[in-house]
């Protein structure tokens, strides 16, 4: 197919696809001619996959390198290309500042208690330990009850990834599912995190005259 | 007491409150001589709140000012600090592009289903409608049961927030807490549904011989 073809499948625009292919996200085309260069759907799935990364999940170009190229490494190993995209996920977050050593003492305790298999170089030790840190900074050392509220929720959100995952037959689906499941995964719930919020904190705490209204600030 | 005091309580140093200051993130001290400026225990509160919302939360300096600010101007409703607080959050991810009619239709339909009393205006919305539309963009469909997890998991995460905030007495810290716990709190999460992640992963899909160790990429 001609890159007019990609760039209307794929819902790029052409600037975007060339972008994409000079950085590396995309694979060149088949030059065919002197003047001709063939694309095919692999294209295609890999321009929406490189798009969803950037623009929704609002990783950098060089995160979705990064966990583009694990995909193409590891496909035979699922559980590698969740590791890599993780990776390539949490690198700006855990990156400020290492967590205290007693933070991580926690959170290995919690992982602990819910008998989960998972390893200390898994990035999300590094991440959940720095926010319990910055609990910490501002005096609220979170309760046993409110780290297994956490833990629960996560474990049921994970046991729904890996339901969606199952749900796929092709390997390369399974991986890229796996991908963009992990940086859709955090928006999709960060999201109905703050809609459930809402509910609650009406009920609980129920706003007063004359402070209402999102307009104001 | 001294500014030195301050930064040594609050953890940050002395360039860091400086700018904090200078920025608006922290009031001015009390001037009570040529030479003296004091400071006060709001002081220490105001920079570990400032701390844990940049360094920890990723806020920009420009969105730390807008919570705190909204934290000062609405500490009598609970639920509108939440909101402002979940709008400086949101304001990158959602920033982008608007999410489709469909999907936002979609996580109307979900918030139906879990009778959850929300908003349309909340950015929680916007934010789990783009998340759906990335699904849509390497052409997956969440389910309804893949949907339900989500949720139910979200309603966990924010009972537990709630509880939280009960916790605690006095209103300047049930607002600190919420101000810092959105930010926190999915960092927490996502560290914790990596772990969990991890621990299902290796339980469906084995690591193969020789993909494994983080080390090679």
């Amino acid at each position: 197919m001609k890159i007019s073809t990609v760039c209307e499948q794929a819902g790029v625009a052409s600037t975007t696809l060339k972008y994409y292919i000079r950085e590396g996200l995309v694979p060149e085309g088949e030059r065919v001619g002197a003047n001709k260069t063939e694309y095919r759907d692999a294209h295609v799935q890999r321009a929406r996959l490189a798009r969803a990364l950037i623009e929704t999940g609002g990783l950098s170009v060089a995160s979705a390198r990064l966990v583009l190229a694990a995909l193409d490494a590891h496909q035979d190993s699922l559980a590698y290309v969740f590791e890599a995209a993780q990776r390539a996920l949490t690198g700006g977050a855990a990156a400020g500042a290492a967590a205290s050593a007693q933070s991580r003492k926690r959170v290995g305790e919690l992982i602990g208690t819910k008998n989960w298999k998972a390893t200390t170089d898994n990035p999300g030790y590094e991440l959940a330990a720095a926010a319990l840190d910055g609990f910490g900074a501002i005096g609220y050392a979170p309760s046993a009850e409110y780290l297994a509220g956490y833990a629960d929720a996560a474990a049921t959100v994970a046991a729904t990834d890996l339901g969606a995952l199952q749900s796929r037959q092709d390997p390369a689906e399974i991986a890229e599912l796996m991908v963009v499941g992990t940086v859709l995964g955090d928006a999709l719930f960060a999201g109905l995190r703050r809609l459930a919020q809402q509910h609650e904190t009406t009920l609980v705490f129920p706003v007063t005259e004359g402070s209402q209204g999102g307009g104001q600030s």
